[in-house]
């Protein structure tokens, strides 16, 4: 009982790889919709957003998802509730709308936001629900990974909700710098960064930007 | 573009199931040993705990887990810094111990109960490092629902830490009440259920707990 081989511990599985990376395959070949899709929809997945802003500080986007939706600028998980304890599986039928809604949320914010048009993104998910939801974290980590939206790494805080009454001491995200509109937002008052130097690193993301990355 | 089609978003994958499975099948076939492990390891993961008292209100599991252990207390996860936000993948061969390090503080908080003996319990752990570290979540979850194991289910907080000052309002947990011991969880002040009543229902689920669930 006493001797110890830690490689005996040590689980490989070439096996999960390839099913992140179908998950991925199948997930860029979904269809792409405009915000909201065209019909409600109820479950949960990931969903990633594409902007092809034609001017403005994300217009490179526009070159680089001109042939097909190369690069997101957002990608995004929407769990079942009681996720985070991971305790139940989760019935293929129960009729929750938490992806439907999230990428409506987002569609809020970009309409709410003074310098974004919300009909220059659109959304692509996928549904991942019954057993297939538990490839809900890994899928979003493996895509954020992968393209390293500008939303998820430079520029943070477009999910964020309102922090609620009692915790508006606290900083603007960086998106909200960015991005002014969303109501709650405004009343953060605790210090950030400024919008200059914020709009120059977006600047400098952007001029590195180019369909190879995608 | 707008026309919208849900099935066309439903991802499935019947070779996700298999690699739970499989990762289930490799857990349990590995080597069991006291707390602490002989050998200090590093990596992340997930790990069982076992009883197999031979008195008091735990001793079904010493029948339970006579001829292998079948029948884990607690189930439990280890994971990469940074894990929750799941945006780095952590290379294989970084030096951290959470794993080695989570069992021995569960060692300590069973030496610090006044009525649970060290001795009587083991712990098994499988170490998911790299890409499989994203599986951790999934296979904590897999085995949760497979054993719905007493401390992880019916008698909650085992797995707590010290709330730290300015927090001990809150009530103890239940399993801070059933085994006191934990310099920390005497501080906490709130009101909480009765002992007499959790034991009560730990020893109707030991009563029905069975060779045959395992």
């Amino acid at each position: 009982m006493t001797i110890f081989d830690r490689s005996k511990h040590v689980y490989v599985s070439p096996d999960f790889d390839e099913v992140v990376k179908d998950t991925i395959r199948f997930f860029n070949g979904t269809p792409v919709h405009p915000i909201p899709a065209p019909k409600r929809f109820h479950g949960t997945g990931i969903y990633a957003l594409y902007c092809i802003a034609k001017s403005g500080i994300y217009s490179r986007f526009n070159l680089v998802n001109r042939t097909a939706f190369h690069m997101p600028i957002y990608v995004g998980k929407a769990v079942p509730k009681g996720w985070r304890q991971a305790r139940q599986l989760i019935p293929v039928n129960t009729q929750s709308y938490e992806l439907n809604n999230r990428i409506n949320q987002h569609g809020r914010s970009i309409d709410l936001a003074e310098n974004l048009d919300r009909s220059d993104f659109f959304c692509r998910f996928m549904i991942l629900e019954g057993k297939e939801s538990d490839l809900i974290g890994t899928v979003e980590a493996a895509l954020i990974r992968k393209y390293q939206p500008i939303w998820n790494t430079l520029i943070d805080g477009f999910g964020n909700h309102d922090p609620g009454k009692g915790r508006y001491a606290q900083a603007k995200s960086d998106w909200d710098v960015c991005h002014p509109g969303r109501p709650w937002a405004i009343k953060c008052q605790g210090i950030h960064g400024t919008k200059e130097e914020l709009l120059q690193s977006i600047e400098n993301f952007m001029a590195r930007l180019s369909v190879e990355d995608a």
